[in-house]
């Protein structure tokens, strides 16, 4: 998710320090402090402009979210929604993929969201999916025992790469769907690209995985 | 596979003792013996009319090929087609998937092919499909510890269903296709199933998996 760079926007982040967390001043292991309740943590690692999370948070106000996203005018559309929305159980997490294990090192993580996720096609650049072994490592320290990751994509390669690099590292795969849109799954909340692609007639595939 | 019954087929089979082996009659452990040379051994379950396990054969005559073929009428079109050809690599085993286990015990298998394995898609038949955990099981333990399972179905269900039990089992993929006929795969060999469905567009899923 790429947007042109808005001017101020990392100036309106730093305005409302009780929606938006930069990572570098983020407190492993105090993240249930900044919600009402201490209750279920959800994160989404990339939450592009913030539609999935910011419905799923209404949806589902027994939960507390972390919207993980690194591009500054991006994140700034993850304020702008909960600017409108006033969510309690939202919390925005300026910062990057790669840094999840200093982030959460102490908190434990019930689920995480990796949805459309940047596919990488390059084979070079294998190793900057979300979705290859060193971040499955750093998923599996922050994660509960029982914690999930939830995968969704429209771009096979990645599905296809993710289903060896996942199954590799020993991870157990439910709920696998070739085609979400026209599947039983219910309840799915679309991101904003998901919408757009799915109407073009991309196929979306989803999985749920745990670690064994 | 299913082909309406065929006089005299029992009797056919157990006509070309060089060719067929009868599962009953079947004795683990002495595989190798029924070919010119003791060499890698890959096991076909479900070969259908025979086409895919024949040509497979023919373009590795350095393999042993095992065709199991449970339906007599449909394990004689696998007898017409070895008559034609006369392959020494290959050996047409009549029975049944269930029974790999005492068939194949003593043997080591070096690769398992399922090829559009019947889908059983009501839930109460989940047992019969041919990548349920029952099944795993006898796979795991006739295939050597480098072994391997190569899996294709154009049955979304079966695929999304096998992506699950296969990796909850613990396996792991590699090769995975979600479009085999769209990509860079080489050296496909069609079944007759396969050429017919992926002619009415059906996509055809392909996966190779180990147990670790």
């Amino acid at each position: 998710m790429r947007l042109r760079n808005i001017p101020g926007a990392q100036e309106k982040l730093a305005a409302y320090p009780q929606y938006v967390v930069d990572a570098a001043q983020a407190q492993a292991g105090k993240w249930q402090e900044r919600f009402p309740k201490a209750q279920a943590l959800h994160l989404e690692i990339g939450s592009g402009k913030g539609r999935f999370i910011t419905e799923m948070a209404k949806a589902h106000p027994d939960i507390n979210y972390i919207a993980m996203e690194v591009q500054t005018s991006v994140a700034l559309r993850i304020l702008e929604r909960q600017l409108e929305a006033d969510l309690p159980n939202l919390q925005i997490l300026h910062g990057n993929g790669a840094s999840v294990e200093a982030l959460f090192a102490e908190d434990k993580i019930d689920r995480i969201y990796l949805n459309f996720s940047d596919p990488w096609p390059k084979a070079r650049h294998t190793k900057r999916r979300l979705t290859s072994p060193t971040f499955l490592e750093s998923y599996e320290k922050i994660l509960k025992d029982t914690g999930e990751i939830h995968f969704k994509t429209d771009n096979q390669g990645l599905f296809e790469y993710s289903l060896h690099s996942l199954s590799t590292y020993g991870m157990s795969f439910a709920n696998v769907s070739l085609d979400l849109h026209n599947s039983a799954f219910e309840g799915n909340i679309m991101t904003e690209y998901e919408e757009k692609f799915s109407q073009k007639g991309h196929r979306i595939y989803r999985l749920e995985a745990r670690f064994k």
